[in-house]
């Protein structure tokens, strides 16, 4: 039977409050097997890259990572972020390794190609290295994970956050028996987006076909709820949506996806 | 008998200068054996905080690590400076993992304590998880140490980059035969500061006292080679100063200290 590994990502308004965070960081902490911390950088990014005048570069409403912005998001997303979470897991006894996917070779991408728009530095992900990622696990190391890449010619990438925790999900099930949460400030998936208490408490192929036809999944949710049944239909056993609480295994209030 | 370990501290001139830099990282992926590079971040840190808005503060000529200033230093040399260096070593073929002294709890240090001047958030080496780096040396990746530690309390700090190269060898010796090398821009120490080619090719405790006491080794050269000698006495089996050609070891224009 294989192991289980837990792999948790974070959401922006998590990581912009520090008691949030810290809440989290300690739920997370106390997450039996094996596990995987996955983080963008918030607005702070942003913020930094304001302050240092460097700013978002946007062709129709998408944002473009020039070379500034690629070592801004290298700054904060992968120093940062990381290295302060990394030290809060280690004050909570848990074994933390802050990584991008330069580090072990873990995740390998190529730049985005030009098709309307030139993203920049946005690179798709071809390749989790689920063997030196494993080696990590299995010698009792967490790794945390932010939102870079690489294409093992040197060059650092900016990759979603939402789409590593995906792939890293499905690269890992080879060898774990995987689940992939995403954490954020709501309850779950919602029938109703003004009524926080409208939590779907489980979404299959199914009912998520007529949950698009019906429009109830609609926005930001789109991409998401793609990349979780992306991650199902490649051998994740399930993927739960909700907020911090859904880690303590004691509330099922939240939003549970299978096949 | 231990397996040897190389660990190259390389200076902020290398850090700053693209080719040399790369030329550096190509002579190091080489190294047979296991190996650790650790760097700082050269007047990077300084030039992003300066058009941050933070001014570094300086009491008595010494500079202070204010929570801004260390925010700097994890962003430049945790970030930036670790995961670009991280990258290329990787296209090297170097199985690199860019770690801070929090990552895999690998080096805790305390507060220094306030004397005459308060420091802020400046780290004085306590402990090196020498269990830990070498479960990560075992497995065939190679640690890039960034002149970052922590408390374990989740307190990060800003610590000399020749410190913590000479706290790892220290700390390694008791499971590898460790040589430590400072890799910077001249080729040696120096017996005359004006003449390049006037390297000092051995130095032992005995002439080290006489180039002390004839003023040879001075200014910023006496704290590295105090760092040096520290090693040394601590089993550290060799330590070597000269610049990026030592590495290719077909050379011996550089300096060696032994006891």
């Amino acid at each position: 039977m294989k192991e289980k590994l837990s792999i948790v990502k974070i959401g922006g308004n998590i990581i912009e409050d520090p008691k949030s965070l810290s809440h989290l960081l300690g739920l997370f902490s106390k997450i039996d097997g094996h596990k995987i911390l996955v983080h963008g950088g918030g607005k702070k990014a942003t913020q930094i890259g304001n302050k240092l005048g460097i700013t978002s570069k946007m062709v129709n409403g998408r944002r473009i990572t020039d070379a500034e912005s690629l070592d801004v998001a290298i700054m904060v997303y992968g120093g940062l972020v990381s290295k302060k979470i990394t030290a809060q897991l280690q004050a909570l006894e848990c074994n933390a390794l802050g990584m991008s996917g330069a580090d072990a070779n873990a995740i390998h991408a190529r730049k985005r190609p030009i098709k309307e728009i030139d993203f920049g530095w946005v690179g798709d992900v071809d390749s989790v290295n689920s063997k030196g990622i494993s080696k990590l696990l299995q010698a009792g190391f967490t790794p945390v994970f932010c939102a870079l890449t690489h294409d093992g010619k040197g060059q650092l990438f900016n990759t979603n956050a939402d789409t590593i925790a995906s792939e890293l999900a499905i690269g890992l099930s080879s060898e774990f028996e995987t689940t992939l949460y995403y954490c954020f400030e709501k309850k779950g998936v919602l029938r109703n987006i003004e009524d926080e208490n409208s939590v779907i408490q489980h979404i299959n192929s199914e009912t998520y076909k007529s949950l698009l036809a019906n429009g109830i999944i609609a926005d930001g949710m789109l991409p998401k709820m793609h990349n979780c049944f992306h991650a199902l239909e490649n051998n994740v056993k399930q993927v739960c949506i909700g907020d911090s609480e859904m880690l303590q295994q004691t509330t099922s209030n939240f939003t549970t996806l299978t096949l």
